[in-house]
C-alpha cells in the first residue's frame, strides 16, 4: 500500500463541486502532492516542467508527465502511486546485460516508452488520448511557462480550461495523516535545531556562526535549510533577518523565524531566548504574545472562521500587555508549501476543519528595539488543536 | 564601492544592440542578479514577487520594486547596488523612540515611502513614473504570473515589450569578478564537501548517511545544500539518485554529482569513488571520460564554438576507451542558476567569451552496471580555461 500524499477524497469532492473532469498539476508543489512525483530540477530551478493529469472519476487513470531525464525518479520514488507514465525529451541512457534489478526493469520499462517530444505537447497527447478533450479542465496555472495557458486552449478547442492553483490549495488545507506525520517530524527539527544553536550561545558569537549549529542539526535530522533567520538585538526587529557577522551580546535578544524541509514538507517556527536576564519589557511583551497563541489555540476547532481566530489572538494579545499590538494575520497553513491556506486574516470566513495543519503566531516587530514571536505548528483534531512539537514558545532565558 | 553581481557593461550592449530602453528582472535568478537583492519569499515559494527596472540609458536611475515585508532585506544586503526603491503591500512595523542605528533609520525611510498596493500596479506605476511608458522594455516573462503579461500590455499601450528571459541569460553568461569569486567558493565548498563523505566509506554506510556528511560540510562551510545525487553501486546508474537506505559494499561506485548555493551561486561538479579495487572497465571508462574532459578544456577559449567544444568531448571519450559514448550536451554555464549559457550541445553555434563559467562533464550512465561522471568547473580566460577547484576529477579508488 502506498502511502498518499494527496487527500484523494477532497480532490474529487473539489471537482464535483465545481463541475471539474480532471485536476493538471504544474507547479512541483501541486505535482509532488497530487502524485508523490518529486522531480528534482523543477524544484531547484525555474522553467523545467513535469505534469499530472488526475481524472475526477478514477483517479487511478492518473498520469504522471515527467521528463526523460527525470525517469529515474519516478522509478525510485516510494511516494508515487500513479502508474501511468508519459515520458518526453531526450536522454541518452547506455543499458548492460547484466541481469537486472527491479529497479533497474522498471527503468527500462520507462525509457522505453515513446517520447512526448516536450512537456506540453505530451499534456496535449495525454489529453487527447485519455478522453478528456472535450472536458473541464482545472489547470493549475502557477507551474505554466507564458504563454502556455494560450497554447493549451488552441490546441484544446473543445476542453473548457479553469484556473485550478487556488483549487488545489483548498484541497491541500487538509492534510493526510502521512503528511501530518512528516509535518511533525519537521517541525520537530526545526525545534531540535533551535535547541542546537542556542547551545553555542557565548558572548562574540556571530549570527552567522549560530546559523550554523542550527542548520547543521537539521542536515543531521536528514532535513534540507530553507528558512533561518536568525537575528541578534536590535537585528531581531528585522522580519526576515539573515545571519550576519553581528555579535552577541549580554541582554541581547535572539529571534529564531526557522525550518527546513523533510521529505518535501515544510516546517516554520519561532523562538525567543534572551542571553542573561531579559529588559522587564521583552519579558512581558513575550508573555503577551504567548497569551495570544494560547487564546487562538483556545478557540481552533472545527467550524470556527479564520477570522474568529485572528480576532482572539489579536484581543488577547492587546490585553495581556501590548495594547497598541497590530497585525496583518496571526497565521498559515503549511504543507508541500510554507504557505498554505487557511490565512488567519481578519477578512477570512474560510472554516477551520479537522486536519488543518497551521502555524499560529503572534510576531511583534519593534524597529530601534528587538522583534518577539511565538510562532508554533499545530494540527486541528475534532475536538481542538494537538501541538506538533514538544515546546510552546515560552521564552529561553539562557544564563 | 558596492561589489557588483551584474555585468553592466554587458546589459547595456545587450539592450542597445536589441533596442531596449529598459530591462525588467521578475525570476528570483534576475532579480537578484540584476540588483544584488535577494528576496527571501520569492527564492522559498512560488508566487511572491519582486522586481527591478534597469533603464538601459541611465543605469543608476535603475528601481527595485520590494514587498513591505521583504524592505528589511533591502536595507541589510551589501549587494544591493540600486538606490530607487518601490515598496507595495501592507506590513505592520512598530518603531521604538530609542536612537537608532543606520540599519534601522534606512529600513524607516523605506517603510515611510509610500504604498504601491501590490507588485504589479507597482510596476506600472514606476515604469510610468520614469518616463518609460512609451519605451521598448524587455521584461523578463518567467518570474510574471499567468494573466500578467497581457495586464501589463494593457495598462502600457504605448510601449513595446519584448521577451527577456533569453537576453538576461546572455547578459549573465559572462561573469564578473565578484561572481568568479563565489562560484570558486561555492565549487570549492562542494568538493570539500565530497571528501568529507568519502572520510565516512565502510562496508554497510548507507547512501542516506554519506549524504548527512556531505551537507554537513557545505552547511558548515555556510553554502546551503541543493544537488545531492549520491548513489552506490548500480544505483550509481540513476542520473538524479537519490540517497537511499541502500548500503555501501566492496567494489562499488560512488557516484556524486553534487553542489550548494553560496552568496546565491551554484556549484555542480561530479565526482567517482571506488570502494575497493575497480572493476578494469571502470577504471577504463573512468579514464575516458576524463580523456573527454580533458580534451574539452585544450580547446576552450574564446571564439571557439560551443558545438565544437561538444564535437571535441565526445570523440575524445570515444577514442580514449568508449567507443559507443553518446551525449546531448558535455556541459553548461552555471551562475545564479545551476544551467546558465552557453550549453555545450551539438547544435549550439554560440561563441566562448572570456568570463564565462561553465561545469564540462561527460556523464556516462550504464542500467544495471553504474554510473560514471567526470564533471568540472572552470572559467575561461584569454588563453584557456583556469578550474575553479582543486581536483580534475580523476578516479578516487579508496582502500
Amino acid at each position: 500500500m502506498k502511502t498518499s500524499l494527496l487527500n484523494k477524497d477532497r480532490l474529487v469532492q473539489a471537482g464535483r463541486k465545481s463541475g471539474i473532469d480532471a485536476f493538471v498539476a504544474t507547479s512541483p508543489e501541486n505535482v509532488t502532492y497530487s502524485s508523490g512525483y518529486w522531480a528534482l530540477s523543477q524544484w531547484i530551478r525555474r522553467g523545467p516542467q513535469a505534469f499530472v493529469v488526475l481524472p475526477v472519476r478514477e483517479l487511478q487513470a492518473s498520469r504522471i508527465l515527467a521528463p526523460t531525464s527525470l525517469l529515474d525518479q519516478l522509478a525510485d520514488q516510494d511516494d508515487v502511486w500513479i502508474p501511468n507514465i508519459t515520458r518526453f525529451g531526450y536522454f541518452h541512457m547506455d543499458t548492460s546485460e547484466a541481469p537486472m534489478t527491479a529497479l533497474d526493469s522498471r527503468q527500462q520499462e520507462l525509457y522505453a516508452l515513446p517520447d512526448g517530444k516536450n512537456a506540453l505537447n505530451a499534456l496535449i497527447e495525454s489529453i487527447r488520448k485519455d478522453g478528456l478533450e472535450s472536458a473541464t479542465l482545472a489547470v493549475d496555472e502557477l507551474g505554466l511557462l507564458p504563454g502556455q495557458w494560450e497554447h493549451l486552449a488552441r490546441e484544446l478547442p473543445r476542453a473548457s480550461l479553469v484556473q485550478a492553483t487556488e483549487l488545489f490549495r483548498g484541497v491541500r488545507a487538509v492534510k493526510t495523516d502521512e503528511e501530518v506525520r512528516r509535518l511533525r517530524t519537521v517541525a520537530t527539527i526545526a525545534e531540535r535545531s533551535v535547541k542546537a544553536a542556542l547551545k553555542q550561545a557565548r558572548v562574540g558569537i556571530s549570527e552567522i556562526e549560530m546559523a550554523r549549529a542550527f542548520h547543521t542539526q537539521t542536515v543531521q535530522d536528514d532535513a534540507t535549510p530553507v528558512l533561518g533567520c536568525i537575528g541578534f538585538g536590535t537585528r531581531s526587529a528585522m522580519p526576515n533577518v539573515h545571519p550576519s557577522k553581528a555579535t552577541l551580546q549580554r541582554g541581547d535578544v535572539i529571534r529564531f523565524d526557522v525550518g527546513g524541509r523533510y521529505k518535501h514538507y515544510r516546517a516554520d517556527i519561532a523562538r525567543i531566548a534572551t542571553f542573561g536576564e531579559p529588559d522587564p519589557r521583552v519579558r512581558k511583551y513575550h508573555q503577551a504574545l504567548h497569551a495570544g497563541v494560547m487564546a487562538a489555540f483556545d478557540v481552533i476547532r472545527p467550524g470556527v472562521k479564520a477570522s474568529a481566530v485572528f480576532e482572539v489572538a489579536v484581543q488577547a494579545t492587546r490585553k495581556a500587555g501590548i495594547p497598541h499590538y497590530a497585525r496583518s494575520h496571526v497565521g498559515h497553513g503549511i504543507g508541500v508549501d510554507g504557505y498554505d491556506v487557511p490565512n488567519l486574516t481578519p477578512g477570512n470566513d474560510q472554516l477551520i476543519e479537522e486536519g488543518m495543519v497551521m502555524c499560529v503566531e503572534t510576531p511583534y516587530y519593534e524597529l530601534g528595539w528587538c522583534g518577539l514571536q511565538v510562532e508554533n505548528t499545530i494540527v486541528v483534531r475534532a475536538n481542538g488543536i494537538e501541538l506538533l512539537h514538544e515546546d510552546d514558545g515560552n521564552l529561553t532565558v539562557l544564563s
